[in-house]
Formats: C-alpha cells, structure tokens, sequence
C-alpha cells in the first residue's frame, strides 16, 4: 500500500467533509492511495428506488465522487478537480440489506495536465458477506485552479 | 400537449412516490407526456459539493429519473423500466440559490420490445429567472415484467 | 441557414481533406453552419459487419467527424480539436442498400475555451427514400493549438 | 491461457472473416479466451486523421470489434451479438510508424441472459516496442438468435 502525503490526504478529507452530499449519504472514505480512492456508504432508507434497490443516483454519486477524489490525490496541492463527463453501467441491483453496504473504488487511469481519465467500481456487500460488483464507471476529470 | 392516458400518468406518479430518494431530494413531477417527462428539485443543503454547487450525483439522479419516467411512459401497463446505462455531460456549474431549482426533461430517443434508448437535459434556473443547461444525458433502459 | 466565414469553411474543408480515413469511407461534407455539420457516405462494400449492415466503426466515424467538424466551425482560426471521448448509443441496423448512404449531423451544445460538449445524430436513408435514425452520441471535444 | 471450445473458435474467427471493415483495416484475431479476445491492426495509411495519427474511428473499431468478439465467445453457439452502446476515452494519439501496430483487449465484465457489459482496453505499439494505452471502452452488448 502506497501512502499519499500528509498534505494530499489532509486535502482530500478536507474536500470530502465539504460536500454535504457526502454527508447525507453516510458516506466515509476508507482509503486514500496516489490515483486509487475507496469510499463506502450504507444504502440509507432516503435513497432507494421503486422496489427498496440503492437508487442509480446514489450508486453514481459514489462511483463519481471515489474517481473524482482518486484524481485530486495525483493533483498538485493548490488544484481540485471537477467532473467533465461520466457514464456508468449499472451491472445488479443492489439490495438494502441490514448492514449492507456500498464500496466503490475510483481510479486514475491517465492523469494529465489538461484531463484526468478515470474509472470507478461499485459493489454491494450484503449481510452475509457476499459481494456483488452492481456497477462500472468510465469517464473524465478536469483539474480547477482556485 | 400530448396527454397520457389516465393509468399511465398514475402509474408514473406512484412508482415516483415510492422511490424514496424523490422525496428525500424533494423532486416534483411537472409533466408527463408519451416518452416525455419534466421533473423539478430544489438544490437543497444536503445535496452540494464542495464549491456550494449542486453536487454531480443530484444532477445526475434528476436526469436519470426523467430519463427512466420518460420511457416507463410509454411501456405497457405491467412493465417496469430500470437503467442499463447512462452518461452525463456536465456542462455548467448549477449555483445554489434562494428560489433557485433545477429541472430534468427526459425523451424517449426509440422504444422498443427490448431496450429504450433516452436522452435528457438538465437545466438550472437562478433566482433571477435565468435558465442555464448543465447536463446532457445520453442512455438506456430495459423493460422489466413484474 | 447561417454560412460560416470563408475562411473557417476552408479550414474545415482542407482539415477533412487531410483525413484519408474520410477518403476511404467516400464521406463528403455537405453542410457547415456555425457548430452545426452534416457528413455524408456510402455504405462501401469494406466497411460492412457479418450481416451486410454498415459496421458500427463507420457510423461512429461518421457520427465523430460531424461532431469533430461541429466543434471546429466554433473554434478561433489557429484552433484545432480532437476527441476526448465519445459515446454511441446504436439505435436501428444501417441496411447497406443500392443508392443508400449514411447521413451524420454533429451539433455543438456548449462552445467553451476548455472543452466543447457536441452531439451527433446518424442517420440512414435506404434506396426507397426512407429514412432511419441509427445512431445517437454524446461527447467531448478539447480545442488544440497548433 | 483458458482455451475456448474448438467451436466457439470457429465461430468468432467466421464471424471476424465476414466483416469485410476487419479485412479493410488489415485487422487480425491474436486471442480468444473465454470473454477475452486480442485483436491487433497496423495504422494504414486510408485510417489516419489530419496529424497522421490513427483516426478515432479506427480506434473505436478495434475496441468496439474486441469487446463484441470477447461477448460473442461467452455466449450460447447458436446466439450472435450486437453492440448496444459504447463509449470511449481517447487517451492518447496513436502515431502511425513503421511496423507500429494498435492492439486491443476486449473483455466480458458481465454476461448476461438480456445484455452483457464489456470494456476494451486499446494500445500503441511503436516501432521502438514502446506500449502507450491510447484509449479505454466500456459499452453494451446484446445477445440476437438468428
């Protein structure tokens, strides 16, 4: 396991607690190495969909926001990083289970000084323990100078 | 204005009240139309990045649930839809501001028996009354039967 | 129908020429308006896949050419782009027909210094006169500098 | 290496033979395991754009042709497939060289019995030996009994 810098994890904690949206999900970073986030979230009974599944949106909230900090961690200490483009396949559903829960995990696949290109996984780990991959994300970061 | 028939409009309604995370953003469906369908947010506290924007996976969520609405429009009565995959350009920041909200118009782009391709837009209004696009979706949906 | 300055029609023009992947195919452009190209071709006897329709690689072309050349129309004289990612959603079979051909509209939705967020739409007009849309797709184009 | 059946072998090479645009790029199968198959091209001449790299569309053909044939090797014998949708990430130019080749992977992230998500991954091989990842896929395929 790769540590990022002090700086770098204290920035992107920083950054995470500063989204509300993070916050009302219940979500939480797990692991912050150079280009490769892991975030997890419980699936919430305010974010489902029709048949009591995590809701897409919630499900692409995770994925975006564990590429996107994935792409901050290789950005110099003075940049954050915006999404520009994402798409996602949704691959099963994920059942709210008591003491289920959402991971996903982000990835830069090629940083640049002008883009980032990144990918996300999400799996739903049920209360038994078995994990099922629900969803794969591919898209674009752009960095922001403040 | 193309109408839609009765069971259909109470269709659309009422799987949008059971999705919890409608109401939890507090999402209103405007209007529903045969492969076309408006839905409105506010950009509450809790749904924000980290610059007081609307957070990507808000955004996200409205155009896919316009987008999923749009096309379970024009499904038989006993079929479901759910998102296969869906990609997002993000294309302005949208500003939280008093009486500011964002509105999702979803289009069904094809029907078919087996997968419905659908667009939606994104738009921001401020509260001055200015409009402004931030997003573009481009996806899929599968009928389901019950 | 609003003309593009002579000299960004040029540049357009001597831009596609410059591409043999254009020659190869047979496309032609047939329209530039202000973020707004249309891009013909037949569907030639080596661009097709296992069933005798046009390959999923044409019609992309095409559709990234239109929108390529959309993006272009908008850009400062010194100002060239390239592709930064696309998606493709494939709506009906493109039938490979006698006098038949592909017709690829490509549309700017959102002019910008950073990035150009474009649409394209591909269409296929068969012998009979008949017209079906066969693609829809959404992405990114980044101006570079020469 | 996991061999496929001799018939799925001859399946997906009969399938490739048929589509005259993989002989027009000069395309050829490397590998095929189950739900991973190689494709490699040269960069021909008639496949470039206007700054002599490979043309994006040659590049999504590759990608697009590797993921189809990575489905078409988990699926039933009697079954073909179709791509539904694909998105790509160009992520660096591919110069055409001497002896330089692009080479794509395409792999089954899921199968399914309605639809089957993919990724490719397309690299640039230099005449030097030197291997840049110059694009990433991930899209939708559909099983079509004939």
């Amino acid at each position: 396991m790769i540590p990022v810098s002090p700086d770098i994890e204290n920035k992107v904690k920083a950054s995470f607690a500063s989204q509300s949206m993070m916050t009302s999900i219940g979500a939480e970073i797990k692991s912050i190495q150079p280009g490769n986030v892991i975030i997890t979230a419980p699936i919430l009974e305010g974010f489902r969909q029709q048949q009591n599944f995590a809701h897409g949106g919630l499900i692409f909230t995770l994925g975006d926001s564990a590429a996107g900090y994935a792409a901050l961690s290789v950005m110099p200490l003075e940049t954050e990083v915006m999404t520009v483009e994402l798409k996602i396949n949704l691959m099963a559903p994920a059942l709210a289970s008591p003491n289920g829960f959402l991971m996903a995990q982000g990835k830069v696949l090629k940083p640049g000084r002008r883009l980032i290109v990144v990918a996300s996984q999400v799996w739903c780990d049920d209360q038994n323990g078995n994990r099922v991959q629900v969803a794969a994300l591919l898209g674009t970061m752009i960095p922001v100078n403040q």
